[in-house]
């Protein structure tokens, strides 16, 4: 099962870990798990917003805290992938991973498609779940059109032909599979934002449920680690989050951007003519985004006093915007580094490292999935 | 992957095939595929039903013919199962497909939950599968309590505190697990009753969906081989079938009973009082399902005939008790023999031919399964 060492020279350069703490308790180890889709090379959004988070729990856990970030294939085709799409796009998730700084040695970074036991405690799982449950989720009233809580029409009932179409059992069943993604690493913390922590009880749900029905302590019930949400919105449109979907180029930072093209988007991103640099996300968002952008890159959350340090400092919008364009061209250069080595280092290294963190995967998984085999009669 | 050898004169002596026909033709082999649920021992309905047909398809196919069987047990799991019961369970029905004169060489028997593949192929079957069509199966309806068609109440509506207990989520996607079994194997004929017939048209469905979406050809639409209905009655209530789950062990005959016990079930059977002999099911149930059951067992289909002939011969109902018992006695000695033979290779063999057929079921399965996963680009 063990993979030759990774390339010395390349691994040391590649990850800079500052040494863990290691506390000793006598509690059992955590497991923090996250996912993310592979939605290609991430933008600044999915930076700030989650995957910088994964890099800091490699220096603020204790090693002994188990780590498993995932690249969830599974969930992504939920939605329609246009053919060849996905593939690409799983490879440049995992090396933005990589570059990003997550250690291979340190986390386990895996593909929740090579991993067969996601999909396995899936099923088990789904014959505990009641249907009721999973219509009751908001993300599955949104994707289908059922917004509006209380009026929200019946499946079955009246002329829905636009909307069955939607209805793919795979979105209905989609918070199964990521109550299986965690529980079948038995994650006791999960880090999310608030759009998901509906989904995080349901997967408490959904181990309970299980515990009960076989009478057995076989699951853990995670714990939500609810992140401060740190959104950022489009550079075209303040009032949108920075989305890979949107049309607009223009409108996101890709991690891999040049400094050029970064300095070039700031430069013209949407902001608005009002004399003065305050923080006002209400009149001002696209100052406020920019504002908030700077806070992050530099690891302020002080976005009130940062403005005003603008503001004395007698800052125009232009000043404010070189600013910003400083700050993140400095905060993403350790990526824009690793991701060059990365390219050097070519497709061999990266299907060594993709190999060793699948198999680190199964490995946790097989592991629960064999007990909860036992605990049914199925093994 | 290749075992040891089975015991030479063990499996010399449970498997007596008849030399196949090898027929060369210029279309791809056939790929005959069928599940039964692990019930425990089968009784005479499951038998002559179902399993008797799989035996015969071993001398009725040329040896180019795959034929794979499984005993499905992640169906089984969508009703709640007594813990414990289930793993006891599989293995009774194992041995008895062995015992029934499956042979371990000839055909691929295995276990559904020993294969990841199935449950994989499950999930990204549901990404293709619309809810709706779901929600139209009868069996979900019936299951539910959702019985009588047109008057369907829509998930989610009223008060269904009863209902949604009922409703989980595996029952809802039963149909995708059970297309997935049929297509990961790339099966081209499924024996089938009647009521699944409707399944088999949505595992069509399901693979013209698949090809479509992603415009490739990977799945073959698998024909059903309907067969002529089998239907065994209960001897105590000769309008409902024979099932595992009825309260009354006198309802039934296992296929383990010994002769004593055949014979007594039977000489207890439920039948009528009229004088003579006569097929009649509406009005003479009882007495129809017995010379249905020896019609079965001695090969005959023409069970007005039969009742003639008997009646002929002045016949009373305690003689042809007398004549079933004595069919359905012989037709199952060679079952009883290998039975005992099983009984006495012991646990080890079980445990090699179970692996065997795991491993090659997985090797077939795997196979699609990476032809599926380079398609959606999960490879």
């Amino acid at each position: 099962m063990h993979r030759s060492p990774l390339p010395r020279l390349l691994s040391h350069r590649l990850f800079h870990l500052s040494p863990s703490r290691n506390v000793s308790t006598s509690t059992p180890p955590s497991v923090i798990f996250s996912g993310i889709q592979p939605t290609g090379i991430p933008h600044l959004g999915n930076y700030y917003g989650a995957l910088r988070a994964w890099v800091d729990l490699q220096t603020t856990t204790p090693t002994s805290t188990s780590l498993i970030f995932s690249v969830v294939d599974l969930h992504a085709i939920t939605i329609p992938q246009p053919p060849g799409a996905l593939q690409i796009a799983r490879t440049e998730m995992l090396k933005a991973l990589l570059a990003l700084g997550l250690c291979p040695d340190r986390c386990t970074i895996f593909e929740q498609g090579a991993v067969s036991a996601h999909s396995e405690l899936m099923w088990i799982l789904s014959t505990i779940t009641r249907v009721g449950w999973l219509e009751r989720m908001t993300q599955w009233k949104a994707k289908t059109g059922q917004e509006g809580g209380k009026g929200v029409v019946p499946l079955g009932a009246g002329d829905k032909k636009g909307g069955e179409e939607r209805e793919r059992a795979g979105l209905l069943c989609y918070p199964v599979l990521q109550a299986a993604d965690i529980l079948v690493h038995r994650a006791t913390e999960v880090p999310v934002g608030e759009d998901q922590s509906q989904h995080l009880e349901f997967t408490r749900q959904c181990a309970r449920a299980f515990n009960a029905q076989y009478g057995k302590e076989v699951f853990v019930e995670p714990q939500t680690i609810l992140s401060p949400a740190k959104r950022v919105m489009s550079l075209r449109q303040p009032g949108k989050k920075m989305s890979k979907s949107d049309p607009d180029p223009r409108s996101r930072i890709l991690l891999t951007d040049t400094p050029d093209v970064i300095a070039k988007r700031i430069r013209k991103s949407v902001t608005d003519s009002t004399t003065g640099i305050t923080y006002d996300p209400e009149l001002r968002p696209g100052l406020a985004n920019l504002i908030e952008i700077y806070c992050h890159a530099t690891r302020r959350s002080d976005y009130e006093t940062t403005a005003e340090e603008f503001d004395k400092k007698g800052m125009t919008m232009s000043d404010v915007k070189q600013s910003v364009t400083e700050a993140v061209v400095e905060d993403l250069r350790p990526f824009r580094e690793r991701w060059s080595d990365l390219e050097k280092a070519g497709e061999t290294w990266l299907a060594e490292v993709r190999k060793k963190g699948n198999d680190k995967a199964r490995e946790s998984a097989e592991r629960t999935l064999r007990d909860v085999k036992d605990v049914v009669g199925l093994a």
